[in-house]
């Protein structure tokens, strides 16, 4: 039985070719698949493939490619309906559990964000990536570049691309939860900042009623002002906030200060406020540790009209193969 | 003690007072607005600045504009802080309470949802409208036109342009209200259509953890396809789930007959499926109705490249403003 991640890939790739009329090659549902959020290569496609054929759910069909089976489209309607529609949150908490990155030692895995953007525009990215996390809104100075053609987990880089990956602050989530603190990242929002200070949060949304990353809204809103807050001191950048019980506040404390120790930054309010923080109502019996989102060195690319496909939650990395920017 | 809606807009302009340099005029204060998603016009504008004024949180600076004083910086920081950020539910569930239209009548107040176009685009939009209506895939066969210059509610209408008007979904959640039932507005999604029959959602944004309204999101990301499902019938356009009590089941159902005596379409589960509905979690106790949103008519003049503005859940509207389309 294939995990959950693999499981919401076969059935998309089902989907897929349910929607098509014919046969379809693998190159052309890697692309499909990644137009639709899944981050596979044309090589991963192929192995997946190899599994749905093996379970009768689709059959080679000449040179050209595959289609779905009867038994196929049957699996696709009724078992698996409702695997597609995810929330966020879900996914959240698959990454939690697979994080193991120690802040005490500095090594395990991380998790990360990913943004692919044309090889062309790496010099002027990288330059803004260390401004951003000069000015501390993003998550840590760490950084691992991917050269076309190379693989970043499952995935080839496509040509004339290089992928980014940073690290997510879904990590730090991570570490709280691996040091037995239940921890709930609630809301994903954009805070306005005024002279360097996270003043109050202007839009929220909660992670556990939506299929679409926050962050992604908001980017694609075009809703951030990194680029302005670097310059000004003042704008709108992306902070995510998670609740902690309040019982469990000092320790929280001092895994954020571990977790500084570790380079690992961007908290700008550990459990200081009681509710609400910043605007943003918390749970009775709870208090809340906003950070600025690893995102936010991408949406300043963005901001600069640089093409990007930002993954956020994207895998976990051992945090060896990133480098520090510097 | 003004309402919750024109305290919200109260703050807002003290909030663009506040982060200008200097004195700001009326007309520039209600373009602002309008940006921050605030529906006011310039006349009501220069209304809502009288009530600062009297109140001691703005003054008069010149014949240029108004300034912030002392008094409204510490109005706006502290008082009211949490105001702004407003879950799109509450909005949502005040306009349930507006509503008074009554299907067995087809009289009173319905909710509308409102969209700025061009007026040079009218024509062609209109055509669009109706097939979207003819098609189902909108609420009601009502529309207002209001022309530049002339008044919708509290706006002018700005030169160049008109507004049209359309049944917003929301006031089927206002009449079972009124009949008795306790009613949910759950999610706002994406539904896969094909072959002219909505079958399962691909994406949902639970109405009480947004401070965004979904529609917008769906619409600003294009990932609505109303013009593909009119001339092919598949594609995606944009639903609502809300929840009832399973016990209400019958009523509910009859209400919905009513509805669609009175020319209120756009339902296509009412409480047949157990959950999940399409795809979506229901809560336990409770099932499902589903409509597609009165936003389809404006999401396809988007997609035809017509430069729209479109603002969910704008206003009540006495159903007689609204003329049929025909």
């Amino acid at each position: 039985m294939p995990d959950a991640e693999t499981q919401r890939k076969l059935i998309e790739i089902l989907r897929i070719l349910s929607e098509s009329n014919g046969e379809v090659g693998a190159r052309k549902i890697a692309e499909e698949l990644n137009r639709r959020g899944y981050n596979l290569g044309e090589r991963a496609t192929r192995y997946h493939l190899r599994m749905l054929d093996e379970r009768g759910f689709t059959k080679k069909h000449g040179y050209l490619g595959r289609v779905i089976t009867p038994l196929g489209e049957e699996e696709m309607k009724h078992a698996l309906v409702t695997d597609r529609l995810g929330f966020v949150s879900t996914r959240i908490e698959e990454y939690e559990f697979k994080t193991t990155f120690d802040p005490a030692t500095d090594t395990g895995e991380a998790v990360v964000n990913i943004c692919y953007i044309n090889k062309s525009d790496l010099d002027r990215s990288i330059d803004t990536l260390k401004r951003v996390v000069e000015a501390g809104y993003a998550i840590s100075p760490r950084l691992k570049v991917v050269d076309e053609g190379q693989e970043i987990l499952e995935n080839d880089v496509p040509e004339g691309q290089v992928a980014l990956a940073t690290f997510c602050s879904i990590t730090i989530d991570g570490v709280l939860l691996k040091r037995g603190i239940p921890v709930n990242l609630k809301y994903g929002g954009l805070i306005r900042v005024k002279d360097h200070n996270a003043e109050r949060f202007t839009e929220v949304i909660d992670y556990h009623g939506t299929s679409i990353n926050p962050m992604n809204v908001f980017v694609s809103r075009k809703m951030t002002s990194v680029l302005k807050v670097l310059e000004t001191g003042s704008g709108y950048v992306l902070a995510n906030i998670r609740e902690i019980p309040v019982n469990a506040r000092e320790n929280a404390r001092q895994i954020i200060s571990q977790l500084e120790s570790a380079d690992i930054h961007g908290i700008f309010s550990g459990c200081e406020n009681m509710r609400p923080l910043l605007g943003v109502p918390i749970e009775t019996g709870k208090c809340g540790i906003a950070s600025y989102s690893g995102i936010n060195p991408f949406a300043a690319l963005t901001e600069m009209g640089i093409k990007t496909r930002i993954i956020p939650l994207s895998a976990v990395m051992n945090v060896n193969e990133l480098k520090r920017l510097d």
